[in-house]
Formats: structure tokens, C-alpha cells, sequence
């Protein structure tokens, strides 16, 4: 990025480094780029994709596994009835890791909304730095509450305006989750079904293992969201033979297991250290590994 | 309205009317007022009010029941910890009510997001032209189905995170459940809990009526909003000798029903003429007197 980028004032700090709209390319950063009447803005009407971009020495950008946030925007989208023009993402994300040319981690969102009242889907794509608590947490790990999500374990079969697995704007509830864990002292939140079922994060998959064989949620179903990072572990994972399988759990079984992470795209995979109030030991060559296959250096030493 | 404030193009067709935005006042309405990095739009983070204007004959323009949405927007910015100015906001609707010149009705919408990175919430109110389906679904009644909302119909007792009968900007689920009605010819819908409670319509609440008793939902442990046009039907209907109760029932009661009606601010109260496929007799006078409670002309003629 260039240096006026990242420039900032007490008023109104720029974390945006960089900010694209779909047809019309990179805009100021700081720029208003959506109308009031968006649905994006008063219904939550739209979906994104949070991604990882690591910046080289060489100032060469690449985000993680893209192919597989587009595929899931374009499932998402599919779902919402709103048009995914996958070329005009391709380019604009092409456009947008040209400019950023400091060597480090960022985090990239791509944000669909089904547009104004002219009917036109707004595309918006940002560039920013990691918040300093994923530094933070990657390091220390996570205390995590469980908290009930309200749905029954299989409220999402066969109930497709549930939105289910789909990763819509609609995040309110997630965040509302987040800052009851903050008030309770903790950092994040494993939700759990009406009727127990260990579902996911409110921005995140969870995974646990138990020896060498690694779990997670089924989707379907539970209506979670498929996770990239968590396949992309799974894939690796089995590739340097681990057991992957995905099978319905209860909190009693995150407690009797041997780790437990919260996996998303930008933040990698972080280990529970402490659930719902009861401290979990730490294995270090094992977080070490899961890391690798995850493709994030080493959690804590 | 000033006649430059309903111009339109076929390209970008202006429907909102009228522009604020909290702190600044009125803007050009097809001006881009909020930011990518606003939590409002990559979050849905942040609560609203749909409220109706009339402008009478003279040009003179008011808010219905005011008050009471300010008082339902005050709770919900209170249960996301979102600082709610008041007296800022009633200046801003002032300000708007002052531009608002042509007679007839308008929808009025405020939006309050926790805003972008900087920390500073958005407010935003738009005056918007009534949809024709509006007018329509007045005059001729609404074709509605039930789809099951995936909770149980206590699910919200206890659980402040899930956001109970707070009016989140996070509506992905309840517009997908209105496409899905207009793919099954319908216009509208009534959720129903897991455990098959009558719950609430994405955008109304649902009264019934049998005699002279006016049902409707009770608020609480299921999460529904309560609604302001609602509790003013029911004042006015229990002065006028109705009796107004509420408490939980199945879809099996809406059948039994004499009538049912979805309710809300700017559409009023609308009576259902199909439920779920089954075609439903229409009482004129019971309409027009429950119509006229709830401030609105009477229905179908």
C-alpha cells in the first residue's frame, strides 16, 4: 500500500487500506460508497467472505484459497436470488492486491448486497490490517462460553428461507453472542443447539480432536457454514494421516476432548483454553501442526 | 417535496424522497452515505423504525405514533449497546417532516448501525413512497403462508443474545421468507415456532380476531417485536369495547379465526384471504372498524 493509504487523524481513523467497488474499481478509502436505501445497509440483505491476504517480501500479494471463497459467495449469492458475477470479482480482487505491496497479513471482505432501489447488486471489497487481538489471541488462545443458539439441531433441513449455511449480512445475533462472551469475561462463543448439538463460532468453525482423529459439525442440517479453513485443515490433515470425520457433539464432548479450536480464514485456527469456565492444557507440537496444515505459523511458545 | 426531490431516471430511479443523516441533516438523496467499513453494512449491525408520515391537504406533515417508535428504538440501540441521541434524532424527523410538502403518505425509515471503524454510529432517515403493493395489498388482502422460523417458541427466554424484539437491521431470514412466498404464489408469510406457536410476519404482527376478541402474540420468550400499530388497535379497540388478549396459538386458531390480520406501521392493518392455500371470507364492516382503530381508511370496498 502506498503511504497515504495508511495515513489516519484521531477523528477518523482509515483502517480501510484499500477499497474496491464492483464497476468502478479502487475508490479513496475513506469514501461513502453506499446509499442509505441498500438493502446491504437496512435489511443485511446480501453476503460476504471474510480472506486472508499474505503480502511477500517481494510485495507480491495472494489471498488463501480463493477459489473456495468464491465458490462459497457464489453458493451464498445463488441462495439469495442476487447476481455473482464471478469475472468482475476476479478483476477487481486482481486490481486490489496490486496496491497492497507491504509484506504482512491482511484481511480481505467481499461484501454483495441486493443493491438500492434500482435493482443493481453492490459490490464492495475491502483491504485491512489485522485487529491486534487476533495477534493476541493466535498467541495466547481463546477463552470461549457456550452459548444456546435458539435452534434446534436440524431446524435448516428442508427450510431453505432459514438461510442455512449461507453467509448472509445478517450478523447481528453473532455479534450480540461476541460481546455477552466480552461481558462474561471471555473472548468468544461456541454456540450449541436448543438441544445441544455443538454447532459453530459466531465467526468461526469449530473443530476439536481427540488422539489423532479430528471432528467438526456436519453442515445441513445444523445450518452452520461450510468452512474453508476448516476443509482445507481437514484435507491436509488427512493428507499426513489424521482421521477427519464430522459427526454431531455435546459440550461434554469439547470438555473430554484433547483440543479445541475455533478455525476461520483470517484469524487461522485458535485453540480453546478455557470453556465455559474451565481451563484446557495446551499441546504445543500438536497446535503447531494443525497451524501448518492451516497454512499460520505456530500458535504460542 | 421540492419537484427536484422526485425526479428519476430510468438508469437510477430516485425513491427515496428525502435524505438525513444524523449530525449533518438533510443530504442530497442520491448521494452514498455510509462507508464499507460501517458495522451496518457488513453486519447488519444496528437496529431500525419503519414508521408512516401523512401530509394533510395545507402540506403539514406528522409521524403516527411517534412516541412509540422512538421509545421501541431507544430499546433496541439499548439492547446492541448503541449510544441513541434522542433529541438529535427528533430534530433530524423535524427537519425531514419540514420537506415533506406534497399531501399524502410516505414511509419513513430510520437507521442506527454501530457504524465504521471510527466508532461514531450512523443514523440515517429516508421518506420513501408507499409501494403500489401497498395500496394493493390494502384493498385486496394478503395470500399468506406459514413457514417454520427454526426456534422453539421460548427460545429467546433468557438469552438476550439472540436479540428478542429487537428491531436489528439483520432481516436476511425474514426477506428470504418473503421470496419464498412469492414463489409459492403467496405475498406474504406467518412464521411459526419449531413447536408450531404462531409467531410474528417478516415485516407485521399478527392479530386474530373471533367475535369480539382481538388476539395476538405474546412478546418475550418468543422474540417477536412488539408492535406499535398493534398495541394502538388494541387501546382503541378495547375503549371501544372489544377484548383484547395475548396469548399463544396454532395455526389450527388462525383457521378458526374469524379473522386475520398482518399489521404493520406504513401498510396497516391487512387482512389475510388465503392462509396456507385455504381461501378466507372477508367481513367489510369488522375491516373498516378495525382499520379506523389502527389509524388507516378502510380496507377493501
Amino acid at each position: 500500500m502506498s503511504a497515504q493509504d495508511t495515513s489516519s487523524s484521531t477523528l477518523c481513523p482509515v483502517t480501510v487500506l484499500v477499497l474496491g467497488v464492483l464497476g468502478e474499481g479502487l475508490v479513496d478509502p475513506d469514501r461513502a460508497v453506499v446509499r442509505a436505501d441498500d438493502s446491504g445497509v437496512d435489511r443485511g440483505d446480501g453476503c460476504f467472505e471474510g480472506c486472508r491476504i499474505q503480502t511477500d517480501a517481494a510485495g507480491r500479494s495472494s489471498v488463501d484459497k480463493l477459489p473456495a471463497h468464491l465458490a462459497r459467495m457464489r453458493r451464498s449469492a445463488a441462495t439469495l436470488d442476487i447476481p455473482f458475477d464471478e469475472a468482475a470479482w476476479r478483476s477487481l480482487i486482481d486490481t486490489a492486491l496490486d496496491a497492497c505491496r507491504t509484506p504482512g497479513e491482511y484481511g480481505l471482505k467481499l461484501v454483495l448486497t441486493r443493491g438500492p432501489a434500482d435493482g443493481i447488486p453492490t459490490g464492495l471489497l475491502t483491504v485491512r490490517p489485522l485487529a491486534e487481538s487476533v495477534w493476541q489471541q493466535r498467541r495466547d488462545g481463546l477463552r470461549v462460553i457456550t452459548l444456546d443458539r435458539g435452534f434446534t439441531g436440524s431446524a435448516f433441513a428442508e427450510a431453505p428461507w432459514l438461510l442455512g449455511g449461507v453467509k448472509t449480512l445478517s450478523y447481528a445475533v453473532n455479534m450480540a453472542a461476541i460481546r455477552e462472551a466480552e461481558r462474561r469475561g471471555a473472548d468468544d462463543v461456541i454456540f450449541v443447539s436448543t438441544d445441544g448439538v455443538v454447532l459453530e463460532a459466531p465467526t468461526a468453525s469449530v473443530v476439536w480432536a481427540t488422539d489423532r482423529t479430528l471432528r467438526t459439525t456436519p453442515v445441513g442440517p445444523t445450518g452452520i457454514l461450510p468452512g474453508t479453513t476448516q476443509q482445507l485443515l481437514f484435507d491436509r490433515a488427512a493428507e499426513a494421516g489424521w482421521t477427519t470425520e464430522t459427526g454431531t457433539a455435546r459440550v461434554d464432548d469439547l470438555h473430554a476432548a484433547d483440543t479445541v479450536w475455533l478455525i476461520s480464514s483470517v484469524r487461522g485456527p485458535v485453540d480453546v483454553v478455557e470453556l465455559d469456565g474451565k481451563g484446557r492444557s495446551r499441546d504445543l507440537p500438536v497446535l503447531a501442526e494443525i497451524a501448518r496444515f492451516a497454512g499460520f505459523p505456530p500458535a504460542a511458545q
